[in-house]
């Protein structure tokens, strides 16, 4: 092994340790009760998600490179495999929540010895696995954030409405700025992943696109904004809405962002950090497409495309801005409000389509992105509750439009 | 307070802390995730049991009763009510497992602090309390019953199949005797309950009716006799369902009694013991009205009705028979065959409608009863999961016909 | 043959024809579009139930009592059986509606064709037929009434609200008389039908019951009775309501009887003669078992059971009160308050279950009522969609509890 | 007014009456029941599409353009407006079904009082009402489609099967060509919409796009090329489905294109012509995008762009292809493969989503294309019943991705 290649290997296993390290830090308060609990099909309990990412470095890594590995225990694949076709049966979704056993303990021991066997393997490991190793860290931390946006969608069930962890510094509770706009670049640019470091499938191939004059807004919009539009009748106005989320907010007779409360006239949001009273300055978070959309008609916008947010964005340092580092106060706030990275996902009018020339990988990770293309939106950016270092100006997350559980929020754009 | 009122006071104290102690032995094998999961709206988390029936006491004995009593948790009474119309608003039942919080640990100390409460201010008790308290103790034993029926539908849906306690004893595994029959008294008979002792207001008032000629099967239905029924294609024949039970085994698929499966052409049942060959002389359980109606008309037989049942039940000792001592094998098996008590509760032909006269009591422990007089039908006798001392020949309990997660099953009757 | 035998058959003969002829004259009004149509899965479309009372006769007079008869249409039989397991696969119910073709013209056709070979084959049919035409001439009664029932729902769907027939004669805008009591014979009395004349397998066998001391109500409850129930805040009160009543009420926002409408303060009702204004003294109609039941509790009293209600009804002309003689002003109306036949149907506080000792007929038509026997309340007394010649005080209709688009009301019983 | 805008009026005026003439050329075999029949709700009863476009003409044309019109019935407005928020309450979608009156005559004279008034008034109307004529005859055109589709729908769910039309002539039976490929241009190119013609607005702003070198398949998949995908498991193999389309394929349980029925080992279809034996040469149609896509999959090629189809289809003559010209033999055959347009509506791998600088147009109208654009995807080209003279390259139709019940169909395409 060339000296290159061991460092770039021990970088790996510095940064597979420190993957898995946070994520121990993020459940500490979590209770075994905590850990078990689903509180919609969407969301999947703790315990799942620390077992699946260890199931799936177990699985494509140890069993599929360590020729006499045997599994930590046979039922595991069944219950923590999440969609790989290719890889059999599975418990279904919805089901998660009832499986009171394995406890969280057994979970974490679990976890454990995955990692103690990765580690023990570390040098006899082959290129190709470390290939799936760096898929399993990214894979994982993606899971971070969704164990963290499932466990307040649990404690947002409870009518004691827990803390998840106590209260943020007061130093987010700043005015936002006033709302400038960048004006972005038009003709023919290059968006999509392209060279050596990380990307997930869908970010490629690297393609030319054509971009009319158009502005980013310079910052999120904001709780404060965001209650202009509910005062005005935003949510009762048909105008706004694309059809569908008209349907929507009519069906489900949505008000306002998922976990806002409405109390003696004034309005509070529930976070990690438990109730509090709304920050004005701060992103708005917890909201669909639909209401994106709407705002954004309604305040004479629209949402930009994520070839404009991207070719804005390749400017920035993915690493700023306000994303996680580990437990403590998670939640947008109206700090670092000048990069485009972190508070809050973006909502984009783009639909989660594959780039010209994608192709899925090859075998089950080939699962990984190419098959949710169709139905979804484009958000773009990280949020808060986003590891730092995961993030890039080409990433692509999506979800399905009425969808709010995330740190979802909205960035203006339009037409110059 | 004269010595026969003490008597009787201590007494129901015995049996207060009798019964309190029983549910703690119950739950003694439960994880903090095993009494927080609710697999379906029928059923309820374990910590929701636990916390509903000291909630019950802590309402209707304490704060009722006692000036200056504080509640123990201001949150409980919203949580932990479960449809008293009368006490208040209430958490929706199809969401109690969403509550991962209280814990399971602070659900025992809450009934710590209410059974030292209730014994601490025993003596201090006006005579009206003490009949609430001996309701409790009788509500108390339903929810034992109800917690173990829950749990046991929790693990049924683990595909790892947890095992709550170990395997029973191998006596439960003698054949059936030879099904005979009790010829029953027909003319005017008194059935309901009367005098001074404990009975739920369901119960009365003791009437006359008038029965036929009729006999009475002096077994249960065992799982061999079941087995020859779906062996003769009984789940694949409408002439013998109910129009409403036919809709039911379609609609829902189903070709057996709840927790049979099949595998390699045997058949196996899951109980809390754990999966296990099927006891061919056992009684069969887990069965809807709608399949003991149908497996009656196969055999050319009927259900009883509740009135014939009891006029021959009024000379067994409700004491006998296979019922709830303690944590052990709970199922039903092939011993005591004789009583007409226990092992499996027996649908009857009967919908569970007011006795003549039928008046439920002033208040809101008035809503115990008499509005849930539609839609279900009469089933008799305690199963194994019931509290020995619970039970009279009185005793009416009632499920929805397509309902089957308790201990169901069935006794044949027929005209003569 | 006999003469006997002859002048019964020549009074059959007449009954069916002119039962035939009745069903022309209540379909006069409809179009192929109005006879296409079905609003809701308890409904059925007019041309369906034209065809399938025709394809009663045919199967089991035609088919089954002439060798060489061929069906008239070979899809009808697919098409027009309602439930009767025996006779094979059929049209999906909830899909009835789906059916533009056959047209209303073409059943027309069936049912003279039909007619006509009955009429033909009169005297060459052996009495085992006779008596199955018999069945279907009651059979055909109770589809007149389903008939206007169903096609009153249709219209109400329609914005328009279209009349079904003109306006009624203003006769039945009378007061309703005081509420009066009629004690009722308690004891060992016989209820059920018995003897040769026609009734139901479920009307028998006839069987002593034991009756308390009761009254019964010596008129049905009025609209402007009810109107005071939801004045006083009725609908709104969970303890007058069995719970599943108040789950009904609360998941479906009932606020008053089906076809109420309000508008500017003033309630009208719909009906065959369309939108009118609510006619006080009438007895209230459209109301399902929950709401009667909820009713009766309010106003201190309870519904009648079918075994109380029969031995009252014993004692009168069950031809008499308000039924169906043709078409014209269909609705309950103030007049005629002294029967307890017609008008409206009658909620009872008994579940529709089987007498003692009672046997489904053999074959197919066994499918006819014992099979119904689960989940369903009994009525009696007819209404004034009951073709006059069918009501008997054996009579036992069904419903499910939530049902009311029949012509449902109540009558109170206290016990004294 | 100029000569040259009275030649182009006059134009429009015969356009509008032949789109009329066409429209009641096409409904002539309707029964009032058939065209009363709701057999989804996506569907609609042609009763109701002979309405609502008249009563679009009767709204934006007369009612806003002729100060002292009358509309010709009141409750039209309601019960058919589609989904023009701007205007008003409506009937709900799902139960247009239920509405029996007014009659198909009924509605045939609101048809012709609406014409003769457009055209007694024709010379009085501003050029904007002119305007909206020229919307209406395409809104018209549109609804011909869906009609036809429809009624189709509907007399699937008739078990007799009843054909709209007599079989169509032999010729289209002729045996598919060889697939062959078109090359498409690369590089930055223009579509959408420009210019004095009509189109809708979504077609435009006419914009550049930039295209990676690919081809077009030269022809449609055909139904003998669709059976291979069936025979060879493609329904049941995970790997070529979205996986929403998975879902769907699994909770449906399809298994073929909708119509299409397997008796006796032999595929038939059901069409406007009644059932007929599959003919392999013509493109399969009646398949959701998902099917489309996994078709496309397995074939290991993918879906054209919407961008990529258009700047081929650029070329060739709009009015070509298979086209709906009247009454007659009305699906996909094998004559005409080589034009781009008419036979099947080809689904595209693009998201309906806005141009860019896309703006709907004000107003009521402006409801037209905009909001629905969320969750669907673009089909191209037109079918066998889309009227001659409806299509243009730039047109955009747009459906649900699991929406199948329209001519749709595929064409394929791959990177070079």
């Amino acid at each position: 092994m060339g000296a290159g290649r061991i460092a770039v290997s021990a970088d790996l296993q510095r940064h597979f340790n420190a993957t898995r390290e946070l994520t121990a830090r993020l459940v500490a308060p979590l209770s075994d009760a905590d850990a078990t609990v689903q509180s919609m099909a969407d969301a999947s309990p703790a315990k799942w998600h620390l077992a699946h990412v260890t199931w799936f470095l177990e699985t494509f890594v140890l069993r599929d490179h360590m020729p006499d590995y045997r599994p930590f225990n046979d039922s595991f694949a069944y219950l923590f495999n999440s969609y790989y076709e290719a890889e059999g049966a599975r418990h279904a979704r919805a089901a998660r929540g009832l499986l009171s056993r394995p406890s969280l303990t057994q979970i974490l021991e679990y976890r454990s010895h995955v990692e103690a066997t990765v580690n023990a393997q570390w040098d006899r490991l082959p290129s190709s696995a470390l290939a799936l190793i760096e898929l399993g860290i990214h894979h994982e931390q993606q899971h971070q954030e969704l164990l963290l946006t499932d466990i307040l969608h649990v404690f947002a069930q409870n009518p004691t409405f827990p803390a998840y962890w106590g209260s943020p510094d007061a130093d987010g509770v700043a005015p936002a700025k006033p709302l400038g706009w960048i004006e972005g670049p038009f003709g023919v640019h290059l968006i999509g992943h392209d060279g050596p470091a990380f990307a997930f499938d869908c970010e490629g191939p690297r393609h030319q696109v054509m971009l009319r004059p158009f502005a980013l807004a310079d910052r999120a919009v904001t709780n404060g904004e965001w209650l202009a539009f509910i005062d005005d009748g935003g949510y009762r106005d048909a105008r706004h809405w694309l059809s569908d989320g008209w349907a929507w907010v009519q069906r489900e007779a949505i008000i306002a962002p998922l976990y806002w409360q409405q109390a003696d006239g004034d309005w509070r949001t529930f976070g990690l950090g438990g109730l509090r009273a709304l920050n004005m300055g701060a992103p708005v978070t917890h909201i669909s497409l639909y209401e994106a959309d709407a705002y954004a008609s309604w305040a004479g916008a629209r949402l930009p495309t994520e070839a404009e947010w991207e070719v804005i964005a390749a400017t920035q340092d993915p690493d700023g801005g306000d994303q996680l580092d580990g437990p403590g106060a998670i939640q947008p706030s109206s700090a670092h409000q000048d990069s485009l990275f972190g508070n809050v996902w973006q909502w984009t009018g783009s639909a989660y389509r594959p780039y010209p020339g994608f192709c899925a990988a090859e075998g089950a990770v080939g699962e990984y992105n190419g098959k949710f293309m169709s139905g979804q939106f484009v958000l773009r950016g990280g949020s808060c509750a986003t590891p730092r270092g995961h993030m890039r100006a080409s990433y692509r997350n999506f979800f399905y439009p009425h969808q709010r559980w995330q740190f979802t929020g909205l960035r203006l754009a339009k037409d110059v």
